[in-house]
């Protein structure tokens, strides 16, 4: 990428930190008083839907439209799903609240606002904000990741005994197939985590709090500001199959690593 | 149980509310230093103790042997596993840090410290602390649980659609059990998580923060205490065969719910 381009990223990078920090306190007070809120299953039961979920979507798409008119928008929540028209167009791509079953109801409330801007067809900022937690993390594309205004760095487990990886339990489907594809991978991890907040589990590989993640159907709004994030902090990200990772991949089966173990952790599925 | 016992236990709860509020800030101090803690591993790569494991379970044993001389005492660490030569005599089962490994490494640091004390084959008096949430659970047998000083009940949860369940994939062999047996609660039920600490998961269905825990060899000092806790807040803990769990089953697979999902998840169990 150009230096020219490097550095414009310095306004759509500070758009995506000013943005978090503004709506991470909102989340958080609507988590004190979750009690009240209204709450809609989406696709099964435990598929869940929010107001803060569409408040937080709302007001990042009325901030870019007011910022960065003509921009294009994708998001996890009502009409916006879909990738946009031209995929290596300037788009942005949220998930307002990644890991909503864990806002509702938990005691150990792991969730993200996830916020990236893509450019020819790649995420070139990207911001994920932990509101219960503090966390922050930022990349851009080429200037490294930072956690809390520090740079991170993957881990440099290369064993597999001795890695953390994170699953994903989401949807019965999903479960069958990490049930079938993965019973090699389950058992030789040396810790197994699932957390049910894909940004989360993308973003601690970052930090060097985990290893890997393994997701079996990722939509592009749970990872296009997480890959950004641990490719800047040196992780990888690939499909299931080993092929790369692209933003507008749909239901894609994926890997993210700190890259010591990726090849490791493919060998151990069964595709 | 008589009356005068209940009010006895009064003076052991107390002990424990004491001694856990005076260590979590230990705990809370060495976490936030823990970069620089001595770290080793026991049965494998990531079953893992400290120095802060040691410290705080002999802190345990010079107070209860100063202010309960003679009490038989049961903890993880060393050489203190084996159950007491009287199993229905006094006894204080201690976890030091339940979740050692989130201790060591984790962004979210979810972990516990875990003592109960017993008599007559049973928990009396139980209390667990989460040093880096601040969560505090304290139950004594007939009189309720309570976390951060508020009664807690157990939910209302009836169908798997909507439960969320918390499983452990702890030790190899752990996994392959589970892998093996509970294929059909894994798939089936609303939710899943593994937080990799068994007092937390064990709390928060006391808490309504979760409703049932499987796990496939859980020992005494994981579960002494948080038992308690889980019965006196309505829920119920067995064996995965539906029999009662005693004090102490060493190795034994266990459920823990609400209640009302009990017999549906053994159900879903393939033994």
């Amino acid at each position: 990428m150009a230096a020219g381009k490097t550095h414009s990223m310095h306004n759509e990078l500070a758009f995506i930190e000013r943005f978090l920090a503004e709506n991470a306190g909102y989340v958080r007070e609507k988590y004190g008083d979750r009690a009240g809120l209204t709450v809609t299953a989406k696709s099964h039961a435990t598929d869940l839907l929010t107001e803060v979920d569409l408040t937080v979507q709302k007001r990042a798409m009325e901030a870019i439209a007011a910022a960065y008119p003509g921009d294009a928008f994708v998001g996890e929540e009502g009409e916006h799903a879909d990738p946009p028209e031209n995929p290596r167009g300037r788009c942005w791509i949220m998930d307002p609240i990644d890991g909503t079953s864990n806002f509702v109801r938990g005691m150990y409330p792991i969730f993200g606002i996830s916020l990236a801007f893509a450019e020819d067809g790649v995420a070139q900022a990207a911001g994920v904000a932990l509101p219960m937690t503090g966390d922050v993390f930022l990349a851009s594309r080429g200037a490294g990741a930072f956690h809390n205004g520090r740079p991170v760095k993957v881990s440099e487990v290369q064993t597999l005994d001795a890695c953390r990886v994170d699953v994903d339990f989401s949807g019965v489907a999903d479960r069958e197939a990490m049930l079938r594809k993965a019973p090699r991978l389950l058992t030789a991890a040396g810790q197994i985590r699932c957390q049910g907040s894909a940004v989360a589990s993308i973003c601690q590989i970052a930090s060097n709090d985990a290893d890997a993640y393994v997701h079996m159907s990722l939509s592009p709004w749970d990872y296009a500001a997480a890959q950004l994030i641990v490719e800047e902090a040196g992780g990888i990200a690939t499909r299931l199959d080993g092929t790369p990772l692209r933003l507008f991949d749909g239901g894609k089966g994926t890997l993210f690593s700190n890259g010591a173990l990726h090849e490791s952790l493919l060998a151990l599925l069964d595709l």
